[in-house]
């Protein structure tokens, strides 16, 4: 006999688990509806060539193919049968979306007529990557992204802002640092110290000043032959500083006077004036040192940070200006963010920040001594759902004894019990299994106390 | 430049769409929550090995299977690549989900130390089938699935009336007819005319009659050499009656007294009295006719059908006394349900009965005339969205008639204007789109308003 198991990087969610990711991604959702995002979904599988060029060589690699059904070899000639490379194309026409974003690029220019600009979507989906599993990484999860579509304006970001500044003080995760920075000033950064032609250098040896510090950016620098009085002149700029006019004035007057330079500016400030408008209290960085792949953000840079939760970021975006080009759409400015959902999970669970979440469906659970008795649980099971309040009777008729073994196992706090007394009385016997103590109650005062 | 689209059978989301299955889906999860239900999640890959042999040669063939990654043909010998079949099994290790019901034996078997019994869960995902897509069938589509695993009481399938009958009131498909037939009144049936050893046969033939009525049935078993008189005994079980005692008793005086029209009688007598306990009002006929699938259920069979909207069942289920037995755990006994989304959506997008679901996020859309009444715009929306009124800013500075332009077309009915006027006397004139006329209130009014 087979022992059942699921394939390795993926998961099953038991309900504990589940109640508390429902939590998790009502509040995101709530908060998202709150700002005007409204919902779609795409499809699991997307046509391979919708996927494969979008996320560089490496995560072709990490697509899941999904085989052509029936006859697959049927179209494929004996040579091509010999390279696992070759065979792929004429054996497989689809395969699993990687992430959200290709998807949403798709999705805006087949349905362009169907859908009004500025576009703000949310959508909330598992994703698929061939990935190596570890600690943390999995080949199913999950992404919840939104992004406005076809709108410049800064109060997009402000916007987005405000809902990261909602999400983590709903979750409890008030100590959030939101890290911002603009494609722009990173232009101007490399303009100031003499680096322009060698951009992207730069900005891979910056991005990681988070795990190695100023010294390993500037040790990767100095092996790139760049000069001791650059990599000094770039040392200020890698300082985070919370955003506010002050910060922006230094950066200001540390720049040289660029295009480059004044958009990043200007769009901070407006950035700035919009939280103010939104009166969202969010704790921002400006951090110099933020690129989060550079190829694809054109303008503001989002990440955020849970201090001393020992993992890296729970969430990023950034604007791009040229998101639905590849499929034939060009010039629409999109902004997005999405949040780590596994991630949020975990940190979480480990500051016990879903004390308050119920592990159960139902708030009490009824048990009974007889037919007669469980009916009579059955007659008050009906009247606490019509008055909005879930329950269940134990359905099986077992030893009281076992039944509340049952109701102690599944967490309940509440258990009511029906023996000849209470239905002739009409009441129930409600045992708190916090504290142990047993009272008796009308099937209304029950409703009163539950509800 | 390719033009975009999605693989054959599958579906995007507009939010539209999205909107209305999410009060579907919502108000059949409220329900199931309702009624003690726990939520569970289970990945959209499984093993083959868990997916193979448990559909049929049929189903096997309508698997989506995913291509094992990396140099996939290493394994496998050349005369293996000349067949598709024979290659199969060396590339491709994992399946799509074809139903809920075959990943939820895998899971309890192998969470079997982490759940307790009786187990109630519910679980909302999308399965995929390699079907040939046609009006109404789709290659990916989602299934609602409730059971119970692990009780034999017959309380079980009343309260899962209980939630057919809640749902449907909840969605305003108040006419629908849930079908009831028990295993053992067809095997009872069969052992009263004198057809037990060709049972199957028999079943076969009566699950057409909703399709080729009287004329056809008997037209099948003509052909098959039963005789007329036999025929005639079968006719008067084929006719479906209201569920009630007296239907019951008919039953009970029609069929021979053995094992199985006791057991069959007696389940359905519990039914009545379990349901006469919940005050559930449910339009149930007890129907000789019913089948679906008779090697998997055991006991109670449910199908729920909504008259005269020329679609099939919306709803199916039934008792299973060896869901498990194939993971290696027998004797576990399951009751359980399934809705069927797309099915219902299309009868209430038919019979308008959405009218109430708005297909936007957002109460209420803020147009303003230049940089200076948007932030005050912002400001508002601030107040509301603290309020937790979802209201959303239109982000360019655009011609005003550009703006109500797009909120006519996203369907606002309310939308704010903020002008100088308006800012100095600290109001928003509010235009109704849906009568044309504009009046100035208060923040405070505006939030009175649309709460």
């Amino acid at each position: 006999m087979q022992k059942p198991s699921i394939p390795k990087g993926t998961r099953d969610f038991l309900p504990e688990q589940m109640i508390r990711r429902k939590y998790i991604l009502q509040n995101i959702e709530d908060v998202y509806v709150k700002y005007g995002f409204l919902p779609i979904e795409t499809p699991a599988m997307e046509k391979t060539s919708t996927l494969t060029g979008k996320y560089g060589d490496e995560g072709d690699k990490l697509l899941f193919r999904i085989l052509n059904s029936g006859d697959f070899l049927s179209g494929s000639s004996e040579e091509e049968r010999n390279d696992s490379r070759t065979l792929l194309s004429s054996i497989s026409e689809k395969g699993l979306r990687y992430d959200l974003t290709v998807p949403l690029a798709r999705f805006v220019v087949q349905h362009r007529n169907d859908i009004q600009f500025p576009f703000r979507r949310y959508q909330i989906q598992p994703v698929w990557r061939a990935d190596r599993p570890q600690k943390g990484r999995y080949r199913e999860f999950w992404q919840c992204d939104a992004d406005i579509i076809g709108s410049d304006s800064i109060s997009n970001e402000a916007d987005l802002v405000g809902i990261y500044s909602e999400v983590f003080n709903r979750l409890g995760l008030n100590e959030y640092i939101l890290k911002i920075n603009h494609r722009k000033l990173l232009e101007a950064v490399a303009e100031g110290i003499g680096m322009k032609d060698r951009f992207g250098e730069l900005t891979i040896a910056i991005d990681k000043y988070d795990k190695v510090g100023f010294e390993g950016v500037s040790g990767e620098l100095k092996r790139s032959e760049v000069p001791d009085e650059v990599i000094q002149k770039l040392e200020p700029f890698l300082a985070g500083r919370p955003m506010n006019s002050e910060s922006i004035n230094w950066w200001e007057e540390q720049l040289p006077d660029t295009d480059a330079a004044r958009k990043g500016i200007k769009d901070l400030r407006n950035l700035l004036e919009y939280l103010d408008a939104l009166k969202v209290e969010a704790n921002i960085m400006l951090d110099g040192t933020l690129a989060r792949g550079l190829d694809y953000y054109t303008g503001c840079i989002f990440e955020a940070v849970i201090p001393e939760s020992g993992i890296g970021s729970v969430s990023g975006g950034g604007r791009y200006d040229d998101l639905t080009g590849v499929f034939g759409m060009p010039g629409t400015s999109g902004v997005g963010i999405s949040f780590g959902i596994d991630r949020i999970y975990d940190i979480m669970l480990d500051r016990k920040l879903f004390g308050e979440v119920s592990t159960n469906s139902s708030k009490i659970i009824f048990c009974h001594f007889d037919g007669n008795s469980k009916v009579q649980c059955m007659k008050v099971a009906s009247k606490l759902r019509s008055n909005g309040i879930a329950c269940e009777v134990f359905p099986d008729e077992k030893k009281i004894g076992k039944q509340f073994d049952y109701a102690n196992k599944r967490g309940f706090r509440w258990v009511g019990v029906v023996g000849d007394n209470e239905i002739q009385n009409d009441e129930i016997a409600l045992k708190d299994m916090a504290s142990g103590e047993q009272k008796t109650y009308s099937t209304s005062e029950l409703i009163d106390l539950l509800k």
